[in-house]
């Protein structure tokens, strides 16, 4: 595996990516959002970027979609270009969506830059004979008189305090958390930093953080390790159960990779670790669990209660952080059950709380969480999509890795698709599964049931390419042929698959359609939806909205804002506004346990049919 | 060494105490202060206890002055009987006197019992699917319906709570310190535990307390192994700063010390020390700061500024102390460079503050400090006395150890001592010091400017016996022959340690007559004068007026308080409000710099002088 370097312009934005990625997943990856209408498919020609270097050559969809004075000044279509070696790409202002925004500038403007950890600077008298002075009290004073009331202190900072103070001559700069000082230090001292992280089920995306400007001095990466020990939440708290030390051993494994990315952004930023003095969480309930080493083994039974919904403020060196001493980590508060700390992140960039009408936000994976209301009431629930967006029990299913087919449209009569790396497929990941199956039911294949027609029952709309894709069996059902592979095998999407993804897509449906019942709204009300997470991003919004993922909203009110969970722990780490309403949300957002309301089953079965609106 | 178990009844008081220590000695040491006006000479035959094994015989002065009816009983004077083996001895009530009411009644009747730890039981809810369930949460709630609102925690109790939560059916015991939750058990739990410790710098006192109850379980005593690193807190200081790691050492002597104190007292009262959640220690300035591993060092020089005033709250295992792993450590807060932790102890139990009149609160030692003051102001000082009560320079001088002429009076025409341990003199220790230089002035053998008169000077009334002490010199002076010792020697008092006295007391006298001018008050307005501090104990009110140590009041305006810094420090342990008053004496006591004062060498001469109005 080859990995290159590549910078995203103007956010100095850098990230290692291996041969074949495309820039568009890159960046996404990077938590810059580059805007779209295909969601990536290659026929809206609108997620431009200049980049000159590094990449595959153009794509027959640039060659048709870019104009000649386009191609003259390096641009390309980020959903195309592949990367083939160190490049540095120029993202323009108006390319970039919604989700850098928040990231970026929303943040800028929602929240002033007010992190909880700063600096301040301080003169003190110097000590006389004659009146009572103790140097930690003085320090106390100066600091409570340019408003930095400190009744709490590291010892360590204590400590430090009577050296620096006198080879300062009595003028230092105070590292204040809070109400508590964290170190005293030459008025030289360097900057301060933090860490925002979002510990995802499957990946960990991290941001570093100057906390005294807000820029994003690098960015990091990772596989959650503790995927060795369960692709998802219930098996790795099994493991946990089963294993004595499973526990110690999950927190560890996550612990540790997230000091080994921050040791790569402090590299790249040439920052010493010790200068890190907040770092702020975000994550699922479970993973929440694991990073404080809080044992989660009651959310894997009914009735689901974990052990803790936070906020937790607690010692980075407790936890096994090393960054400053003193420093701490913050890990957002919990919803609910499943619906996790990452879901209060969206929601603290997101403003629904702050609204008149009413906004719908949407984390779509594994499980789905959503979150309805404006102002006057918030409400969340989760629900249990499975694994089918993984790829977990489809035929020809596999995780969205080099090979996957993961973008499919029926183009001049015929299928068309495109694998992860471009090249030759070898399955189909999550992103292909919905369009495959939306393709097929817009094109009249699939009918509103969901069953795969009989090639003597198909509309006379359907073109001949498609028909012979059917391949009927014996038990009466039938599959449709996606890509050849070899001679004797093609891959398929069967009517099993088509079942799969029926049962995912109403289990997200029937999550948002029972919170619209809560709160008696119809989708004509739902002023915009915001789907969140990283396999959300790659969902196109007219799929979503066609096969009765999302409910019947237009196109244009469907916006994806990238990783807006590690936005929000951002926002957090360096605005105490955005931590107090983080705060604010999970104490006022009410849950829904949408499986014991008692039209339940009704609406579930009812959102396993596609929308017959076409 | 021989060391013999004596009970204390009926406060139930232990300790080990060499052969020959008398058992007014031995109750002083475990903070017991035995009526007496004599001060432990023997004259006023006050300090009776009751006590039948393991003493001395009957000597000749209890001859003299107990009854038939109350030998019978087993009626001792405690001053008199020395301990040959184990011992329990009963002290009546009416002879424990103001110091042991502080630390067994007063502190009760002064402040409510109400720790910063506690125990609280409470019963949650049961999880149900249908409702936001968190454990540490609920359990918030429930402690917030007791009026225990925790707003931190320590993440071990968090962890803990789920499986304690769940075995015990969801009532459980919150251990709360404060507004942190400390620690969740089975309501079967055993009791909660503190320990009160005065570090001094030459000895360590401590009580193991119930903080339930009140109780005092244990008590302990021990040397301060730093002594092995100075005798006295400058030449500590000293250490340190010629010796990389000696603040470390410091630190950590203190540490084991207390530790290793803290296991016999758990082992005798029969407590697993992992039940201790508080520690609260009082002492001066240097010994608060080496327990907490802060640098002394510009406590040594000009202008004497140490590093912190506190009160300190810190983890009891970041200072490496063996206790609940959640346990803290509270340490007082100091009143300036030289009036430490410990006097804030003792302002604490005393009810200066709170008074009309105006109160002298002293102690006496090497550094003497003086608090003076009322309701409406209060003042502190510090005198440094230097080491001559410790038997420095002077000529026969010594420790109070055994063999030290710990008392003398002139009975019957002649001088009759008392050494520690009754055995033959070997040298003078403070408490005999003051005695012999007080009798010899009543006597007239002393003239009020502190010069020992020649035998041709000497009044008439000077009995033959006294005078045939005198001992003239080639250089003009006399000294005074004390004990013989053999055939060619005599254990001395000089006319040079008449002089060091002098310096002495006039060190302790001068900080009083500083306060007293700062206030303008007279002697006569004075109500009353407290003695607190090992050696203070041993002085008689008498003495200490007559020589004018003390301003001129009644002697009964004199009482004598013990250890009342450790008395404070249990106050502190049991109660908030007493916590609560010693942050605010440490805030409210002003502070006089009596060497700034323009006056100060004309009352420092002056105070050299002996009162001459016998």
């Amino acid at each position: 595996m080859t990995l290159h370097k590549v910078l995203f312009l103007p956010g100095k934005k850098t990230g290692h990516f291996e041969t074949g990625t495309n820039l568009r997943d890159a960046a996404l990856e990077l938590g810059i959002v580059i805007e779209s209408t295909c969601a990536g498919i290659g026929t809206c020609g609108k997620c431009k970027v200049q980049a000159h270097e590094g990449l595959s050559p153009l794509s027959r969809v640039e060659e048709e979609l870019l104009s000649a004075r386009d191609r003259s000044r390096g641009t390309r279509l980020s959903c195309q270009a592949q990367i083939t070696g160190p490049c540095v790409c120029v993202v323009p202002e108006g390319s970039q969506t919604f989700g850098d925004q928040i990231m970026v500038e929303g943040r800028r403007g929602h929240f002033p830059l007010d992190p909880d950890v700063r600096k301040v600077s301080v003169q003190l008298p110097e000590p006389t004979l004659s009146e009572k002075y103790f140097d930690f009290e003085q320090l106390q004073d100066a600091l409570a008189r340019q408003h930095a009331r400190v009744d709490r202190f590291d010892l360590d900072a204590v400590r430090a305090a009577p050296a620096v103070l006198r080879d300062s001559k009595f003028g230092v700069s105070a590292i204040v958390d809070g109400q508590a000082l964290l170190a005293v230090e030459p008025p030289t001292a360097a900057g301060l930093f933090g860490v925002a992280v979002d510990v995802g089920t499957t990946t960990v995306a991290a941001k570093l953080l100057d906390l005294q400007t807000g820029e994003t001095r690098a960015i990091g990466t990772a596989l959650n390790p503790q995927k060795a020990q369960g692709a998802d939440v219930i098996s790795r708290i099994q493991y946990t159960i089963e294993h004595p030390g499973g526990l110690e051993l999950m927190h560890r494994m996550i612990v540790k990779e997230i000091n080994a990315m921050i040791g790569l952004m402090c590299e790249e930023a040439a920052i010493a670790r010790n200068r890190i003095v907040r770092i702020v969480a975000v994550g699922n309930t479970v993973m929440q669990h694991f990073l404080l080493k809080i044992d989660p083994r009651n959310v894997a039974s009914k009735p689901y209660a974990p052990a803790f919904q936070g906020p937790a403020l607690v010692s980075a060196r407790e936890l096994g952080f090393d960054i400053h001493p003193g420093g701490s980590v913050y890990v957002l508060p919990n919803l609910a059950s499943f619906v996790g700390a990452d879901i209060t992140g969206v929601l603290t960039v997101l403003d629904i709380d702050d609204k008149d009408a009413i906004h719908l936000a949407v984390d779509i994976g594994t499980n789905g969480e959503m979150v309805l209301g404006s102002r006057s009431r918030m409400v969340c629930a989760s629900s249990p999509a499975g694994p089918a967006w993984e790829g977990a029990y489809i035929e020809w299913g596999m995780r969205a890795a080099r090979g996957a087919i993961e973008r499919a449209e029926i183009v001049d009569g015929d299928l068309q698709i495109r694998t992860i790396g471009g090249v030759e497929p070898v399955g189909i990941c999550g992103s292909g599964l919905l369009d495959l199956v939306c393709e097929f039911y817009r094109a009249g294949v699939i009918d509103p049931s969901g069953r795969i027609r009989a090639a003597d029952q198909l509309p006379g709309s359907v073109p001949p390419a498609l028909r012979r894709r059917l391949i009927p069996r014996e038990t009466g059902v039938n599959d449709i042929a996606i890509a050849r592979i070899d001679a004797d095998r093609s891959i398929l999407l069967t009517q099993k698959d088509v079942r799969e993804v029926q049962l995912a897509k109403s289990a997200i449906a029937t999550g948002i359609r029972m919170l619209m019942k809560e709160l008696n709204v119809d989708a004509g009300q739902i002023a915009t939806v915001s789907i969140a997470g990283a396999f959300g991003n790659h969902v196109r919004g007219k799929d979503a909205v066609d096969c009765g993922l999302l409910p019947p909203v237009p196109e244009e009110r469907v916006r994806f804002i990238g990783n807006a969970a590690l936005a929000g722990a951002e926002a957090v780490l360096l605005s105490r506004q955005a931590r107090e309403k983080a705060e604010r949300l999970s104490r006022d957002v009410g849950y829904v346990e949408i499986s014991e309301k008692p039209d339940f089953q009704d609406v579930f079965v009812n959102s396993m049919l596609f929308p017959d609106r076409l």
